[in-house]
């Protein structure tokens, strides 16, 4: 699905030779504790959506959306794939704020190491957000969830999105 | 230009009645200490870029992408002015990467007052970042940049994106 990518910016790929794509291992139907077929909440033909492994403190349930074709990051998102993982982060938004217990949202997306990137496909964060949750202040201390607790927070995504969830189909 | 507007999701509105919008003014030509003619760097029908007046110590220039009808949050954001919003944004990010000397961007959006929203016309910040920035541990440092510190970043970013930046044409 590589054909739909823009070309990378000089100097602003920092993928390793050889890496091994977790998104594009989870497409392919490789499992492990980090990506369940039970995260999944989304798919469309260019996007998917599924619930985080990785929770900070007092915003559990956050999800990613993330293109289907591997491209690294922002400056080698298509137009064509980035309306629909914009679209797919939007309606991802509204069904977080409609089926968890939150009183917010916030969106956020890292572009090379000095951003904040550290995983080498391209994925936007939708947090649930409360009062005080303290989202950035916390950022040291994240934590990898089991899926058993992730699972609960995709289920009430999937009731409402009433999208199609299974990657493998 | 409110007619593109999503309905409003029942109980995320925090606008206060008569809200004096400062986006909406800074459209109709009133201009202030925080919004310039010369902060906009791209104009396109549905959305617009400016620099930020309020910056994060380690990370100066940062930019605001808006679209011109009033909307409150990204639940009420249509699919039209959605894709101008985050094509700009994407366009945006690439134009900050190749015209300032950074080494990194990241993007980020809040909804609703758990969400860090504190201005009630949705707007998508796009960071320059540096190494150990600490973008995100120094949330709680950020100040106002007078016009004139604003307006070297305007001109790096006009001069790559080449797009139209006059709000009043």
């Amino acid at each position: 699905m590589r054909t739909s990518q823009s070309p990378a910016l000089p100097g602003t790929t920092h993928e390793p030779p050889g890496y091994a794509c977790p998104f594009c291992r989870f497409q392919r139907g490789v499992h492990d504790e980090w990506n369940q077929p039970s995260d999944v909440v989304a798919v469309t033909e260019r996007a998917f959506a599924r619930v985080a492994p990785k929770w900070w403190p007092a915003n559990p349930g956050g999800v990613l959306v993330i293109p289907r074709p591997h491209v690294e990051n922002l400056y080698a998102l298509s137009a064509e794939d980035g309306r629909e993982v914009w679209d797919l982060t939007q309606r991802v938004a509204e069904g977080i704020r409609t089926s968890y217990d939150c009183a917010g949202t916030s969106v956020r997306q890292h572009n090379e190491p000095a951003g904040d990137q550290d995983l080498w496909h391209l994925h936007v964060h939708v947090f649930p957000r409360h009062a005080d949750d303290r989202l950035y202040q916390r950022h040291a201390e994240a934590r990898w969830a089991p899926p058993a607790e992730r699972e609960p927070y995709a289920e009430k995504l999937r009731a409402v999105l009433r999208l199609p969830h299974d990657l493998d189909a």
